[in-house]
């Protein structure tokens, strides 16, 4: 689903990443959570994630306070550390201000 | 493919949709198209795209001005109007500062 966000100025991360073919029942089990980890988190403001042969999952946030909080939370790092030794091949973060959005629907 | 692209400053263009079911096949190329045609432009850093039930896109720019410059291209301005009329359901285009970026390689 596309994020219902509030008007800018707000923060995103933009997470895009290559997995492994390892364990990716757990990766999924482990997205899923943290998914509905991220959404508890002070400042989250959405969330937007497809995957075909890259995976592009971008994230909402109030400030980068917020960022760096959930970047730093207990159950997060312990994903990122899992991440790292199995499922992802390559990945890029960027933080990215959001300065302008406007959006288009079909009536 | 992850976009390989320079330190930051730079500029993402946030494109997420929902398409509709209509001419699958002319969206297919014309996305096609459009992706070779804003390679060619001035000020493109890289473009990164994943589609499941939301489509994201993600280009990269050296600035706001070779944005705004994509976003007047004639051809460009053809496709925008005929994924109005046709192809997108709703969409939300974001325009973002990328602040900072880390990438990781599994060695």
């Amino acid at each position: 689903m596309i994020s219902n966000t509030p008007q800018p100025p707000y923060y995103a991360v933009i997470f895009t990443s290559e997995k492994t073919e390892i364990d990716i029942e757990g990766y999924a089990k482990m997205a899923s959570q943290m998914e509905t980890l991220a959404v508890k988190q002070d400042g989250f403001l959405g969330l937007e994630s497809a995957r075909n042969n890259v995976g592009i999952t971008v994230s909402y946030w109030k400030d980068l306070d917020s960022i760096k909080k959930w970047k730093q939370n207990t159950d997060h790092l312990f994903a990122q550390e899992k991440g790292k030794k199995d499922w992802y091949k390559v990945y890029t973060t960027r933080i990215a201000k959001v300065e302008h959005q406007y959006s288009f629907e079909k009536l």
